[in-house]
Formats: structure tokens, sequence, C-alpha cells
């Protein structure tokens, strides 16, 4: 059964019944649900799988996350970077077609790229966009191999594109003047940086940042990687400040932490430890969310558009796909909120 | 070009081929990068729009929100159920197609049931999740009337459902009355419940059991309904305590939230009044989160394993998928987390 027979059956003309199949405007609710009642009795399709064979297109972008559900759900990082990219899909009619997978914890090929190759072999997907860069990251080439379009979320502006790729980037070393120069100008000049895992560029990059800048200005800096977690923020806190006697030289007096969990976690574990914040030590998140805004007291943040991000790199996907020339997109700079948490540095050093 | 034709020309098994195409283990790198190389070359595609046309699965599940990206991405309800739903699909090889619409300003079609309309139509998925359940739902009409297998998540108890739907369900008039015996218990005699939208039925449904069991308890309630955020939420906190003198009857000495971003911002709004919580207000959020537990004070909730209501509902749409015969889940009762933000009531009635 074609449209042209529904359309016979029903006594109405091709077009309305495509509209009313569709769910597009143009066709009266009742003459509408005659349709589906009709196509539905036949177990009539108008199969996206038929479809997508003529065309080449499933209309649906692809994302793995190698992170477990409840990481994804308390990061408010990915949620702003997947509602920017959501609400530019729907504004072009496409699907977000969305997976997780638990990053390995025993050596094996990679399940992420498992999925990619399913979704390629059968056409589940238009493209990809690809989060959370590493070095050697294998993702660019496989999509490569397997001519599936793909942008990376936030990469380094100086990261190469692999053929079918391209990217939206983020300048970290000047995120991370903004950062060491405003706690240059309020007299810091031992501070630590506890940061994300050091595996992913954009944390490697902000670290190297974070030194250059430092040491341009006389500042020294202690680094401890962590976890992304609130309970791991507060332990590489307390590593850094245990045994180091505040008022001393060693005393890092602002610790600038790789995201808003483990600034919170951080911040609850100087209050146990009896700091006070900022009065001892001021901290900042690499990363705005509502918990900086919402706790107390306030913390400051280097706040990134990341739902702009988001947003960015579905609409260089999407321009990829439509067969545009994509050249990468350079994402705008931090801006620092100062907040309760950033003060002046409590004792300088001679 | 077939399966065999590749397997010739490589001179392999049609097996190897196979999984070296489907990313399926029993084959080494090497040979599995050999066969993507010339299955790319030639250009070939496993399609699954071949396989859905002869299967009549699409392996993914759908679900339509019908908020704005802004709204899902700082709401840890959404973000904890769309984990666990994600959790169980991954488990089973299910992908989820995301679609967020932003609800209609103005009056016309509604734009989630043409999302439905289409992916039905297209036979994009399998099955749907349906949020956010209101009185008098289109919804479990229309995916029956496209004979779209369904699970409405968080359903009450007494919801039926439409054919080819199930729902996960919450008892609210339970849960209603362990908050409203908690405050009881500290002495609390008229306090305010500051709900989400009424058209929402577990909201109606939440707002009936606080009226019921206070009614029972002999205490008396003011309600207020407002929108999830932050901002309402502290706005709706000060026309609830506005004008009214502490320490009067009409005073109340405990505020119940609907979500977890209203009671923090009503917290807010009650220290920018000068009001001590929990010394003048005991607050409580009907529904835990991270910034319920990092917030100072740390404010009690009502904690219901929502990641685990997401597990639940996609485990019971697969059940549904698989042909099995669905009864409709009920979830475990929510547990009361007392923390700084609950004490006695701060003066009691005569």
């Amino acid at each position: 059964m074609t449209i042209a027979g529904l359309a016979d059956r029903l006594g109405m003309s091709k077009a309305s019944v495509s509209y009313a199949l569709n769910g597009q405007p143009g066709v009266s609710e009742p003459t509408r649900a005659r349709v589906l009642a009709l196509a539905a009795e036949l177990g009539w399709y108008a199969s996206s799988s038929a479809r997508a064979l003529s065309q080449s297109r499933s209309d649906a972008v692809g994302i793995v996350l190698g992170r477990s559900p409840e990481e994804v759900g308390s990061e408010s990082f990915y949620m702003n970077v997947l509602a920017g990219i959501e609400s530019e899909l729907s504004d072009h009619d496409m699907n977000l077609m969305l997976r997780m997978v638990t990053p390995e914890r025993t050596p094996g090929p990679r399940r992420d790229l498992a999925v990619y190759r399913r979704w390629a072999g059968e056409r589940r997907v238009d493209g990809v966009i690809v989060f959370d860069h590493i070095s050697d990251d294998p993702r660019p080439q496989v999509l490569a191999g397997l001519r599936l379009p793909h942008v990376l979320v936030g990469a380094a502006e100086d990261a190469g594109s692999a053929p079918f790729g391209a990217n939206t980037t983020v300048n970290q070393g000047r995120d991370a003047a903004t950062v060491v120069e405003a706690l240059h100008r309020l007299g810091h000049r031992h501070i630590a940086h506890i940061s994300g895992p050091l595996a992913l560029t954009h944390e490697a990059a902000r670290s190297a940042g974070v030194l250059a800048h430092a040491g341009r200005l006389g500042m020294t800096v202690v680094f401890s990687a962590s976890d992304y977690t609130a309970d791991d923020g507060g332990k590489a806190t307390i590593a850094v400040v245990a045994g180091v006697a505040p008022g001393s030289p060693e005393f890092p007096t602002a610790i600038v932490y790789g995201n808003d969990l483990m600034a919170i976690g951080g911040l609850q574990s100087l209050k146990r430890l009896g700091f006070s914040v900022p009065g001892q030590v001021s901290i900042l998140s690499w990363d705005d969310s509502i918990l900086c805004k919402l706790s107390s007291p306030t913390v400051a943040a280097l706040a990134r558009n990341t739902m702009e991000l988001g947003r960015c790199s579905a609409a260089l996907l999407l321009d990829t796909l439509a067969g545009h020339q994509s050249a990468n997109v350079a994402m705008p700079a931090g801006v620092l909120k100062s907040r309760e948490s950033l003060a002046e540095a409590a004792w300088k050093r001679p």
C-alpha cells in the first residue's frame, strides 16, 4: 500500500495523507486521526528504513559518552553541553542518539569504538559528536575510517582533525592566563591546581597554561590530578594543605579546581579542617554551575558558556553534513565570575 | 556486494567478516582493520535500514521531553532518571533517541505528538518512555493509536494505561504521609507547601496527600504552585512569609518544596529576608540531590531513588517489547533524609 493507495481509500489528496502521516500542519486533527487510524489498521508505515535506503540519511546525530550514567547525571558540564546540542538539533528536526558506555576496568577493545562501528555499519547516525578528547585519541582515525563525519567538542586550538572531522576549540592557555592573573592581582603567590585527569587534553593544556603564566608572574604552583568527583576533590584538597603551616610560604593561599564538584568537595573539606574560605584560602572553579552560585560561600568560577559550546558543536556538524567545507570554530574566552570564595591573599610572601 | 562477496575478496570466512563489520569480538584488530578498509573502499554498509525492514526492530527507545534544554540541564531529576534509563538500555545494547521540544507559548498542535507520529511512521523507535504525566494527558491515546509501546514514568498508582502502555507508579499519598508526619512529630502545626505546576498529576497527588494527612493530624497548610526554578521558588517563599509576623499562628514554621531548585531558591530568599533556617523556618525538598547535600545549611529531603525509577521504567518497556505481559511496577517509598534545615518548630500553637 502506497500513500496514493491510502489517499484513494480515504478519498483524500496524496498531499493531505502525507501531511497527516508525517505530523506536519496542513490537515485538521480529525482528518489526521482518520488517516492514522486507517494506516494503523493496515499496518502501514512510511518506514524510515525504506526512506533511509533511498536517501542515505538517518537524520540522527550520535553521541557516545565514556562515562558512567551516575557521573553524567551529576556533571553539569555534560548536561549543559548536551542541552546546547539538543537545542540546535531540534531546530533542524534532527534526532539525538545517545549511548553511555561505562569505562573499561580491564584492558580490551574500547566499547565506544564498537558502538561507532555498529552505528556506521547500520547507518544509524549521519555523524557523531565526540567528548573528552585524550592524547593519542584513537577515535578521529576510527571515525575517518568509517567515513563518519564528526566534531570534537572543545579540542585544543592546535589539535588537528581527521578526514570527515572538525573541531570546536577552546584556548585553554588564554583562560589559564585569566585565572592566574586574577589570583596574582589579589596577591596570591603560591597556589594549588587540582585538575581533572591529565589524560584529557584540555586538562593537560590547562595545567601547562597555569604553569607557564604562574612562572611568568613569579608565582609557584602545586599540582594534583583528581577525578572530577566531590569526594576525590575533597581528598586532593586535604593532601594539598595537610602538614603545611598556614602562613608559611608553602601554604597555598588559593586553590583552583578543574570543575564545580571538586571545588564544592574541596570547600567542604576545608571547612571541616577548620579553614576559613576565603579568609585563609580562596577557591575558584574552572567551570561555573548552579552549585557554585548556590553554595555558601558562593564559589568564584571561570564561566564558559557550555551550552553555547554544545550548540556550536552541533551547528558545525550539521554544516559538515550539509556538505559545506567546515573549518574549526573557536569558542569565546571564559569570563571570571568573582564571588565570595575569592579574596586577597591572607598573607603575602616577603 | 554481500558479506559473502566481501569474504571472498578477503579470503576470509563470512563469520569473520560479519564479526569485524559489527564490532563484535572474535577477530583480531588487524583483521578487523582489513575488513573495514575494504568495506569503506567499496562503500559497503550492512545497512540498519535494510535490517530494520526485515526485522521490524529499530533497537532504539525514544524520549521526548517537553521542557527547554536549559531546564533539563539544571534539573537533577531528569538527569538521574535519564541516567537510569541509559544504564538499562546500554545493558541490552539498545540506543536512546532523545528529543527536547520547547513547550508551546501559543496554542496549537502539540509538538511532542508530532515527533511521536514521525518516529512511529518512520519506525525510528521500538517504544517510548513518557515523562511529566498531566491530567487528561493526550499522549497515551495517541501512542496507542500509533501502536507504539510506551511506559509512563512515575504515574499515580490508580492511573490507567492505554493499549501498548504500562506505568511505573509512585504512591504520592504514602510519601506525603512521611513528610507531614515527620513535620508533625517536630511540633509543626502550620506549614507551607510550594509545589511544582499542579497540571502535573504527581504534583496534584502530592498536594492532595499533604492536605489529607495534615487535616488528619490537625495541621493547616498554605499552598503555592511554582515552576521548579530557583528564582520562582524564592518568589513563592517571599509571598508565603511576607506580612506574617513570625511567632503568629499564621506564620509557617516549615516549608515543603516540590524540588531541590525551589528549596535552594527559597533558602536564599529566607536568608536574605533575615530569617534563620531552621531557627525560625524548617525547609524540606521533595527530591534529593547534590544541591541539598552541599548547600549550607544542608537541606532535608524526601529521597527517592530516581535513577532506579529510570532503570525500572526502561526495564518495563524492554519487557513489553519482548512480548511479555506488562503489569504496572510500583516504586518503593521515599525515605526522609533529615538534615540541618529540619528542626523542631520554633514556636508551637497553644
